[in-house]
């Protein structure tokens, strides 16, 4: 049975040593976040995920949940238990407004704690993750009516929340939708409709289930322009406050999926349900991209987090399982044979992992620091500077991140040679689990267009101009000799960034599918670039902690092992994805859709 | 439920144009195997799997195999039935020999057929396949009376065959083994022990199953030097040839997988079972090397196989799927969106996998007709330059292959986008079954040790030097100016080779973990090279058909198009292999194992 032990030391060491969060403490919601708190916070989620949720992942997915004839969904034995004790904590509302009784932290713990909650148990974080969604959308953009309406009950947990966009035909193209809304003389609307793949669309951890509906208006204007937000409330509720008559969306039915089976995916009916429109009609778009661009960095974070614990398992596995002989000779004479641990090949993947995790870590977490800043800081540069940088990066991190979990999930399962492929071993489900994080919130496939299509052009290239910036702003701060060994490898990544971005910009232009292309290529370019980044600001930090003379030397010396692993091995893939953009779209383009 | 039309044009194309069977009609076993016979076979064998099999995949993976209490297994439902037709086919003994029954046709026809069986039904498939692992032990290694024993039987597939290796404490380290195997006084021994994953260990399609065991004699040295191999009926034979009494071997359970959940995976019990010694004593593993030899070759070809019915499925969803527009400007206007197919992306996923698909398929043939060359060539040279390019390549196929066939039946379940991962479209059932060929028949990073620790080596580079002359040879009969855009980049991927080579020459004996932190990124260098081997040779021979007014225009244009996809994109990898391999082993090894 797979264990878990929350990175909670290299988590401080990100948000401490290499982001300063310190130097932010004038933000609002960072004033009371000090390293202390932090730390303290931190570790006792840590021990809710490492004890209460990791322990019910495996009984999650052998049992699944059941829906029954009335309609209703039984989640796994145990979710509920656990879920009151989360909600207790107050977890669900850790980075949420304090105006309507969350803890009012900033929104980098959230980051941090959808890690330690995804790496414990997928298929129980997504329950809280969907009410995040809609609380983030409240939040920014309802009315005080509606926030004081709906807020308290979701911040607490004590109401949960779900996004209803997918319907049969559509998944990726939202403009074809066909949920109809019908307004009611006393201001509310008549939904009526099928939505399918609705997470944590139906369960009986909560009193009542929030959904936010896209859907159409009477004579709305096709495509997207004619969308609007609806809330649905599973449970009609009162003018004051108490539940009321039952709505009408029922589950009509839970698919049966490769994995995540501890989470319900519903196909929800609205059969003349009752729903209240939210923002301004036919603008539902806009409401709902505010919520995805939330669940598409959280959705990062779960990639990221599967492939954590999968390499924690792989690496206890290894240091256990005897097998064979080290080829540069025998290691451990008075056991039968060596731990796999000596062969370079075991250690490859799990240094590859490795650095992957304690990268894309640094990067998430900065990340969630610049939503914290693009919200919340006074200083309307330092919000733009924020903002352009989410702009670039939110698909980066959903792709490369959910990528790189699904590949070092199944790297960690190889290493349990066919022992990974019995289901007992734990190791084949978080295959199976890490696999959704590549296909929800849009599909890799659509955050490379969505970065090559949308962002590289955006305001005349300023995203793609403020991180090159950033980057060399990082080359000049750190441009003394002992730190070429990072910085020059990063330098010529960057290269290859650049002349990427030219390439788009020459040959984009006149043949679209060009940049279609090499957007994944590009996806990887820039990730890659990201946690080469990452790595060389833990460099040269570790390198300077240890020069100061720091007290956890292993753990810094471990740091610049991992950094010169990444940089010496990885990093230099941008040659590869450049090349890969460069050699266009003819090839691809050519064949006749018929031929395949 | 996904479908299945099983590539025999293009089967016969690589037979025909590429191999050129034709020219080896004086081997044994060819002399009857003519293009339109050979034709005929692969329909009639395509029909089958089509038709029977195929249609049996969905349905083994849902039901799976029921163990009885009486250590009986049975099979998924329609199994046996399929079975029956199978073996009444008499495609069980298709390449076995005609002296016991078989239909003597040459290996690569077996090859052909695997492919498609696996396609259809990889479950179904193992049954038959470990079949043929223990006919070819036999036919290679038995005594007469050993043949004539048992060999009829598994050839009709009356009777089932299984190779028992693993136990709990070793898998790849089969020096560690305890299974005990005590003399008796009449020639035979009492075999005692445990073994683990065993697959179609236990089933309900035949009246007998023969267990080719390895175990220890009492006081046989230790480790791999005191192994011996036995076999053990499940249901001992008379003199006569009549069933007698049930042996002591039973299933004690089948384990829960990930995948192929049709094949019955057993834990094999073995107490005082008898069983009759096979080969010299202590010399078991080379017998058992024989057989799985065949075996990874075979499994090479079920990573090809799942990839291409996934991508087959991938291809006609991406044609019906309407999903937004294309970037270059909307396709199909008379229809609420384009079909998906259209983006760049998506056809780079299809593209990705047809080059492999394609190549992989000419590549595991031509293999396959070396194995004919190794066994039945009349010379000498021409045997020992076959077994030269067996050695190499072996495991190459096996790793490459099967490490293609998880990452493009992935993208081919991508391409569902949130319907993939949805059990009721079957894509997902493709990822999860793929997944095991990675690691059954010795994991890919054991294939990749293998490759560089003992092959590369082996009389001193024979092998590599002799792949290297046949490119040599194969560059100079192509040097004429119109194939120069297919020969050259092959000549720097293979100047790559080169010089992977020489720095393993170089560096390996010094720190032999030099050699093993490579090992992976070799074998993906050296499939690449393969890979755009047959696709050069490939493009120059479609150039020369349609030159020549080649009827097919088409499939020939079509060829051209997919080899300059593989030649611009993926045969330049090679250079990123190249460097992974001259990073060397420091940044591999230098974290300490507790640290990980």
């Amino acid at each position: 049975m797979p264990t878990y032990r929350a990175p909670v030391k290299d988590m401080l060491y990100v948000l401490n040593d290499i982001l300063h969060i310190e130097k932010y403490s004038k933000l609002p919601t960072f004033e009371d976040a000090t390293p202390d708190l932090i730390a303290a916070i931190l570790k006792e989620g840590a021990k809710l995920c490492e004890e209460v949720i990791q322990p019910l992942n495996q009984i999650g997915d052998k049992e699944g949940c059941t829906r029954h004839d009335d309609g209703s969904v039984t989640t796994p034995a145990g979710f509920k238990e656990a879920y009151k004790l989360f909600t207790e904590g107050g977890w669900q509302g850790l980075n949420h407004t304090p105006d309507y009784g969350g803890q009012g932290l900033p929104y980098f713990m959230g980051v941090a704690m959808e890690e330690m909650l995804v790496s414990a148990n997928l298929a129980f974080a997504m329950y809280p993750g969907l009410t995040s969604g809609t609380i983030a959308i409240l939040t920014m953009q309802g009315s005080d009516e509606e926030k004081a309406k709906w807020l308290p009950n979701l911040i607490s947990g004590k109401w949960a929340g779900t996004m209803n966009l997918t319907e049969p035909h559509c998944g990726t193209d939202l403009g074809m939708l066909r949920t109809k809304a019908v307004p009611q003389d006393d201001g509310s609307y008549k939904i009526t409709g099928t939505k399918i793949f609705i997470s944590s669309g139906e369960h009986d951890l909560t009193e009542n289930i929030i959904h936010f509906v896209l859907a159409r208006t009477p004579d709305a204007p096709a495509g997207t322009k004619g969308i609007s937000l609806f809330i649905v409330p599973k449970v009609l509720v009162n003018d004051d406050g108490s539940l009321g008559t039952r709505n009408t969306v029922s589950c009509g039915s839970l698919e049966e999926k490769m994995g995540i089976h501890g989470n319900a995916t519903a196909v929800l009916n609205y059969e003349d349900a009752t729903g209240y429109l939210f923002g301004e009609e036919h603008k539902g778009l806009r409401g709902m991209f505010v919520m995805m661009n939330a669940a598409r960095l959280g959705v990062a974070v779960q990639g990221l987090a599967i492939s954590e614990v999968a390499t924690q398992n792989a690496a206890d596995y290894a240091r256990e399982r005897l097998q064979g002989r080290s080829i540069s000779g025998v290691k451990e004479a008075d056991k039968p044979a060596d731990p796999i641990i000596v062969h370079p090949d075991v250690r490859r993947m799990l240094m590859d992992a490795r650095a992957f995790n304690q990268g894309a870590r640094a990067f998430a977490l900065w990340v969630g620091l610049m939503v914290d800043i693009s919200r919340k800081s006074p200083d309307e540069d330092a919000r733009k500077h924020a903002d352009n940088l989410l702009n670039l990066l939110t698909p980066v991190l959903k792709g490369y991140l959910t990528d790189g979990g699904y590949r070092h999930a199944t790297a960690a399962q190889q290493v349990f040679g066919g022992a990974g492929y019995i289901v007992e071993t734990g190791m084949e489900q978080f295959v199976r689990d890490a696999r959704i994080c590549q296909i929800y919130e849009g599909t890799n496939g659509i955050q490379a267009l969505d970065l090559v299509g949308r962002k590289l052009p955006m305001e005349g290239g300023l995203p793609i101009r403020t991180y090159l910036e950033l980057m060399e702003h990082f080359f000049s701060e750190n441009a003394d000799e002992p730190y070429a060994e990072f910085i020059d490898p990063l330098k010529t990544a960057v290269g290859d960034l650049q002349k990427a971005v030219l390439w788009f910009a020459q040959n984009g232009p006149a043949n679209p599918d060009n940049a279609g292309a090499g957007s994944v290529a590009f996806l990887y370019l820039l990730g890659t670039v990201a946690l080469g980044h990452m790595w060389a600001k833990m460099a040269i930090t570790s390198s300077k902690l240890l020069d100061a003379g720091a007290e956890d030397k292993d753990f810094h010396q471990n740091k610049l092992i991992t950094a010169r692993y990444f940089i010496h091995r990885n990093l230099p893939d941008t040659a590869m994805y450049l090349r890969k953009i460069e050699a266009g779209a003819e090839d691809v383009m050519a064949l006749d859709a018929g031929a395949f």
